[in-house]
This record gives structure tokens, C-alpha cells and sequence, in this order.
């Protein structure tokens, strides 16, 4: 007894020290698009680095070995809460992480995502996958090396899937995507005309920035989110970074004032995630939140399981009236089909509701079919402009508009699509099982009242921070494992029925 | 020679990841005013005392006491540079500093200070000195302990005096105050009258706040201020921090137009001092600039010397014009006097530029008078009073507006008030030289040519960092030691002559 105690005692000390070096590293990260001049980034790249070998070095001594030889032979059932497992899961799998990933290798990874994010910046300028691909290959095979310096004995792309989403593989998030594919695809096919007609040019309109931004934080403020545990800034791009357990920085931009809005509503639910842990959670270093797409689900629910919900745009729409004579005119329910509208097309970012998951679908199976040695990166391009048009209809006019799009096969972001999808199946699973347990979360929307959905995700999901693997904490919340029905039941009623009528 | 060289390594390292700390330290203590949500204050503050351990445990750590050991043994002249030399003496100092102060002394500090500072607040809001009295005289004891500790055989107010400006005692900083005092006061006397009837509230009208904004930051672009190794941020307080050897941050605030152009000159200044070292100062870990008086002198120097000439305006006053109508009646000769107006009051802050040095004497005089225990804590606020009345001919309506008007002696900064009139004696003497070197510098400036000034800064201190001490810096770009006629020339021709026709 008194054994597990201290056993525990020295476990939470090692992950505290440990958050500290990522405190540290993600306000350095922030500071980047925030306050870092230009000339100063050499200097950052040192100390950054320093600060990352510092942690690594703490992982690897002879007195953290000696920890986790400790807890892996302590029998997982004598811990006496789930803060007390999940922090000896922890700090095992973040030691063998260390261990295991030569530091050279690490090296080899930072200094190659930082070169080809260049190489990636130029090629997209210039539309030209060509000049990209060796790149792209290179860091391709530097992921599957890594990968197998994790789990010699595993399929590599599996591993890179388990490493964002735990638990997760290949095999099973590809069935799932097939189910959820096909079931977008057939409602797509069913409303693509009546939504081809609706008229989305009422949301935009100019708007000058101080007014954006008075918008955009009235909302956010309206539906309860926690300023004093948040900053908000604008940057060229929106994210959050979770600084410390009750530090979430939020930014966005504010472009165009609805995307701004919906930008601003999905980074402030990674926000809320961040930092909602509970005092135990925070005790144990397991404050921030699952990552991957159990984070995404929280910021995808929020974007537009809540933010284009007609209850919201009921309760807000007469506000954003009030500040923009440019909408006076247009009813509710024009300017609800304009929120709401789905319109395929070759980008991402952007992407409506209901298409959106085909879009990281497609960036995972043609990950899974390259390391399944089915295609080579010479056929990517080719092979991304066929599944544009089989799955979405529409054929990208070129490299940046297409295979180029997104950085994250630069920066190192192989194995990571997946739980861009992952996270609406999450969110609607989560939104099914909150309606049962609060029939009037959303008719208390139209009247501003924010509480019962923001209370659910609290008590049932965000107080627990990473003390659960995906899988548990979805059956926690929701009583059953992944069902992909929940979401295409959502994106049927939201598209066939509800934004039917035009 | 190899040994010299392996040594001077060592000692290169050293320096350098002390360096890493000290910019992660500066990142989050930037980050205080700019970036860290409320609730998130706890964590950053386990955070900050986790790096400032690890720094200090580096460097007492037994592989640093042998370098430093052998540091110490070595001739002092067969080091093969001066960088060599400065870094040799930084890391022996850095050494003694942390190996003397005892852990639990600074942890003491930084507990009280901490507190106290809550307490000031307090006591400043109910202008009730007696209230703030019993944390004013621990303070007073715990920097006298510190001082006892780094040097147990000498006076404790000229250690303190030496650890913010090297090499200068107490008895030599109040002979060259006390002439300093009595020239000012004489020029004083002669232009009170005068510099009375001037009618300064041209200064004073609305001005929104982009408009401030876009003045302030044209102006300081055009004085040649490098925006590449800088950023520039609006918080509360104005103050500039060196996160690295090419990134020094200013902020400002815009509450009035004219207040903000000053302040952001002033913290200018200190960012180009900051982030002007040259490619050895750097290598060896010396960037930054000597600090105390030296760096204010560079502040002062901008702001005043630079920021209030004739030439500054003669330039820049046009193009104000432009922007405000306001000023457009007023003829150059009325708005330049209403900037360079002496009007002697109870604050440190925003005082003019002839009386400014007063303050900060006044100050000094009573650190100097505590420690050598002629006064006590008790009498600090009649004593306060009585100066203000004889050096300034006025007596503060409160403590609010008297003795508790600064921070410094709630934030442990006691034996630093010298400083600031010492940075004004430092500014004088080097633009003295400057005119020397280069007779049309001001000529320039009146053309919007800057580059005169700058380069002499940049080559004859700029560029050394902390290389030199503040005494061998003064010689090498002057050629002698301190003189403080240098200042009361330059106030006497300013504000006797140049200004004195109404």
C-alpha cells in the first residue's frame, strides 16, 4: 500500500516535470505566430530544441527507468482510481516513446519537416506536385522507420494511426469509411440539386474588422465560454494551443465575418476541451484533453453541431441583424439554408457539413494504400483527382487546389486524416446520447441558454482530460463503441429534411 | 593554448544553455502581460520556479564548479579577446551569485516580493504608507541579507548598488548626484518662471486609437528602428524584454499620442541596445547590453536626447500636422516648447526632462540613508515629502503621489533607483562624444536621416553587449570616465537657451 503510494508519488512527479517542458514548448510554439520576430527564429530553433533534449534526457534516466520497470510490473487492477492507471499508462508509453525513437531519428524528423515545409510552400505556389513528390516519399519512409522503431512487429501504418487515435488500425477505421462514405455519398446524391439552388451570397458581404471582431466574441462569450481560463488573438491562422491546464490560447481570423464565426466556435471547442480537466485530471498530468480525433470531435461538435444549429442561428441571427443592416432583409430560414448549405467542392478547409469527412477519407486510404504497397507517390496526384471525382464530383483544376492542400505531409502529419472524420462520427455519437439524457439542450439554445449542452460535455467528456483511451471514453459517455449511423442519421435529418424546404 | 581553448568551450557552453533559460524565462514573463489567461497564472508560476531550478541546479551543479575553478586560476590576460575575458568573468559571477545566495533566501524572495507587491497595491489605493510600512522595512532586511550574502565583508547598499550597476559604490554615486542635484536645481530656479507661462496643453486632445497607433509606429520605422528583430505590442505597461539576441519585444500603451510616441522611443531604445550585439557578443553568450544605468542611458538617450531635439521635430512635425488637425495652427516653435516644458511635479513618471534626475536622487538619497541607518522605515514618507519640497519645490498631496508612487520597493528593486539619473549623465556624455565623431548628426536627423545617430550608437556600444563593464564602456566610446557637466551643459543649453524665448 504504502509502496503504491510512493510508487505513484514519484510517477505524477516525473509527468509533472514533464508537462512543464510542454508548457514550456507550446507557449514557445504559440509565441511563433504571436510575438516572435522574424530574426529572432534562429535563436528559437536553439532553445527550443535545448528545452526538447532537456525533456528527453529526464525520460530516459536511470531514475525514470527505474519508475516505469516499477509500474510495469504492478498489476494494473491494484491502482486505486482510472487518474492512477492512466497515469502509469502514461508515463510507460511516453518513456518507451523515448527510448525507442533513436534521438537521431528525432533529429533526422524535426530538421526534414522543417526543410520540406519549404519545398511543400514552393511547389504549392507553383502547383506543381512534381517538384513535391521526392519530398513527400522521403518523409513517407522517415514516418514508416519510425513507426517501426515503435512496433517492429506491427503493420507501420497501423502504428501511425494508434500513435493520433488509440486503439484505432487500418483495417477497422477503413470499414467504418466505407460505411460513412457511402452513406454521405447517397445523401449527397439525393439533395445536390435543391442545395446547388440555394443562395449563400447573403453571407457575404464586407464587414469591417472591428465589427467582426465584436461579433465573433459576443457569441463566443454568449455561449459560455470561460475567458478566464482562454485568450483569444487573431493570426493568419486559426488554432488553439493549451498552454497549461486552464491556459487555452485561442486564434482566428477574421476574413469573412461567418467564417470567422464558425472558425472561432470550432477552435473554442478544442479550448473548452483544454481546459475542463478536473482537479484530478490536473493532479495527474492528464489535463488537455484525448488528442487526435476525440479533441476533433469537440471541436467539430461545437462548429456546427451547436453553431449551425437552427436553434442557434434562432437565438443569434436577430443579434447579427441588429449589428448587420445588410441582413435585415433576408428571413431566418434563407439565411439558415445559407449556413447550412452543401456545396462539394476540391478544399478542405472550407468544406460544408455534410462532405467534409470525404475529404480526410480520401487522404486516408490513399496513405493506407501506399504503405499497403498498392500505389506509389508518383500516382498520388492522379489517384487524388479520381477520388475527388468519384466520391465528391468534382475534379480539382490543379495540384493546389488538389494533392497540395494541406501541409500536413510536410510537417509530418502521416496517419493524422483519419481523425479529422473520426471526430464528426464522435461528435454526432456524443450529440445522440446527450439529446437522451437533455431532450431540451437544444430548444434552451433558441433561448441562449448554452448550459445543458455545455454541462454534458463537461461532466461526461472534458473533466476527464486524457484519463481515457478513445474507445473507453466513448463507451463511458455514451454506453456503446463506435456506430457510424449516429452520424449519418444527424447529416440525413440536418440536409434531406430539415434544409429541404428551399 | 588547446587547454585555453577547451576551457573557454566549457565556459562558452555554460553560458549558452543559461542562456535558454534566461529566454524562456523573458518569454513568459513577456507572456504575463501579453498572452496568459487569468485562471492560468498558478501553473505558470509552478512552471517559471521549475526552469529557474533547473537553471540554478546547472550551474552549481560539481561540472560547472570545476570549470569555473579552473576559470579562476587562469591569467586573466592570456584570455585572447575581450569576449573571452567577459564571458570568463560572467560565468565565474554567475557562479557565486547562485552558489552564495542560498535557495532558500531566493525562494524567500521571490515569495515576499510576490506578496508584497499585492500589499503596495492595497496600500497605493488607500494612499496609507503606515499600511504598506512593515512589508517595506522586511523587504529592506531581505535585500540587505542578499547583499550579506554575495558579499559578507562589505557594505550591503554598495553590493547592491554594484549588482545593478558594476563597479560604483555609494559614496561615489552621491558625489556625482549631489553635483548633479544642485546643477539641476540651479538651472531650475532660473527657468521655472519662464518654462511656467508655456502653454503645453496643445499636447492634450482626442486622438483615436489606430491613428495614435499608425503615428507612433511610422515614426519609430523612420528613425531606422528594426522591425525584423522586434515586435511591437500594446499592453498596459510600457517596457521592453529581450527573449533573444534578435528579438527584443516593446510595448506601449496609447492613452495619449504624444505620452506614446516618448514611451515607445524610450522603449525603443532599450530594443535596439537589445538586439544589436554583434555575431562574438552573441557567440559568447554577452547579447542584450549591460543593464541598469547603461540600458537606461540608451532608452533616455532616444526618448530625450534624440525624440525631444529640435531636428526630431523639425522633421516629424509636418507630418503630424498632417495627420491631426489640430496641431495645424500651432506653429513649430509653440509645440516644440510645450514638449521640452520643465514643470517640476510629484511624479517620477512622465516628469520632464530637466527635472527628471531629481526623482530617482531623491530616492537613492534615502536607500543610501537607510542602510546606513541614519533613517528609518517610519520616517520614509516625511522625509519623502520634505525632499520633493526642497529638490522640486513641491510636496506630494498623498502617499499615492509620494513615497508610494513606485513599484520597486514592493518588487525587490532596492539599490536600482541610481540608474536612472545615472542613465541621463551616461546619454549626455556619450552624445557629447558623438558630436565629436559626427558634428552633423542632428543636421541629419532635421532631413530624416538617422543614420548618423544609429551607427554611433551601433559601433561605439550597441554592438559590445555586455562585454564591457559599465565603467570600461564609458571610456572606450568617450574616452574618459563619468563627468556629470556633460548633463548639465545639455540641460543648460536646452533649456536656458534653446527654449527660453516664449
Amino acid at each position: 500500500m504504502a509502496d503504491r503510494a510512493a510508487l505513484m508519488e514519484q510517477t505524477k512527479q516525473i509527468l509533472r516535470e514533464q508537462s512543464y517542458y510542454r508548457s514550456a514548448g507550446a507557449l514557445m510554439s504559440w509565441d511563433l505566430w504571436q510575438g516572435l520576430s522574424e530574426d529572432g527564429r534562429p535563436f528559437r530553433n536553439e532553445v527550443s530544441g535545448y528545452f526538447t533534449r532537456q525533456a528527453r534526457e529526464h525520460l530516459v534516466s536511470r531514475e525514470t527507468a527505474q519508475v516505469v520497470s516499477r509500474l510495469q510490473e504492478f498489476p494494473e487492477e491494484e491502482w486505486s482510481s482510472p487518474y492512477e492507471r492512466a497515469a502509469a499508462k502514461l508515463l510507460i508509453k511516453s518513456f518507451q516513446h523515448a527510448v525507442r525513437i533513436p534521438a537521431a531519428l528525432q533529429v533526422e524528423m524535426n530538421e526534414f519537416t522543417s526543410m520540406a515545409q519549404g519545398k511543400w510552400r514552393q511547389a504549392l505556389q507553383q502547383a506543381d506536385f512534381k517538384a513535391y513528390q521526392p519530398y513527400a516519399r522521403q518523409l513517407f519512409e522517415l514516418k514508416r522507420r519510425t513507426a517501426l522503431a515503435l512496433e517492429p512487429h506491427e503493420d507501420p501504418f497501423d502504428t501511425l494511426i494508434g500513435e493520433v487515435d488509440e486503439g484505432l488500425n487500418a483495417k477497422e477505421t477503413g470499414m467504418i469509411f466505407s460505411v460513412l462514405a457511402t452513406g454521405v455519398s447517397k445523401i449527397l446524391r439525393s439533395v445536390r440539386e435543391r442545395h446547388a439552388a440555394i443562395d449563400n451570397s447573403v453571407l457575404s458581404f464586407d464587414c469591417e474588422h472591428e465589427k467582426k471582431k465584436r461579433i465573433t466574441l459576443h457569441i463566443l462569450e454568449q455561449t459560455g465560454f470561460d475567458m478566464r481560463k482562454s485568450s483569444f488573438f487573431e493570426v493568419l491562422h486559426p488554432m488553439c494551443t493549451g498552454v497549461g491546464p486552464q491556459d487555452a490560447r485561442v486564434t482566428t481570423n477574421y476574413r469573412n465575418l461567418f467564417a470567422g464565426i464558425f472558425s472561432t466556435l470550432h477552435e473554442g471547442g478544442h479550448a473548452r476541451y483544454n481546459y475542463s480537466s478536473n482537479q484530478e485530471a490536473q493532479e495527474y498530468s492528464l489535463w488537455g484533453g484525448i488528442g487526435g480525433a476525440m479533441h476533433e470531435s469537440q471541436s467539430r461538435f461545437y462548429e456546427n453541431m451547436v453553431g449551425k444549429s437552427r436553434e442557434f442561428w434562432e437565438y443569434f441571427y436577430p443579434y447579427v441583424q441588429s449589428e448587420c443592416p445588410e441582413l435585415r432583409k433576408i428571413p431566418l430560414e434563407s439565411f439558415y439554408q445559407a449556413v447550412c448549405k452543401a456545396a462539394p467542392g476540391p478544399r478542405r478547409i472550407g468544406a460544408d457539413e455534410l462532405t467534409y469527412s470525404l475529404h480526410p477519407i480520401i487522404r486516408f486510404e490513399m496513405e493506407r494504400d501506399y504503405f499497403a504497397g498498392k500505389i506509389r507517390i508518383e500516382e498520388f496526384e492522379e489517384i487524388w483527382n479520381e477520388k475527388y471525382r468519384e466520391y465528391l464530383g468534382v475534379v480539382p483544376q490543379n495540384a493546389a487546389q488538389g494533392v497540395l492542400q494541406d501541409i500536413h505531409w510536410a510537417s509530418g502529419h502521416v496517419g493524422y486524416f483519419q481523425s479529422y472524420a473520426l471526430g464528426d462520427l464522435y461528435a454526432a455519437q456524443f450529440r445522440h446520447k446527450m439529446l437522451q439524457d437533455r431532450p431540451d439542450a437544444y430548444s434552451r439554445v433558441a433561448k441562449g441558454d448554452f448550459s445543458g449542452i455545455n454541462q454534458w460535455c463537461l461532466e461526461q467528456i472534458h473533466q476527464y482530460g486524457r484519463t481515457y483511451t478513445p474507445g473507453q471514453m466513448l463507451q463511458k459517455a455514451t454506453g456503446e463503441p463506435l456506430n457510424p449511423q449516429y452520424l449519418l442519421e444527424y447529416l440525413k435529418e440536418k440536409f434531406c429534411t430539415t434544409c429541404s424546404a428551399v
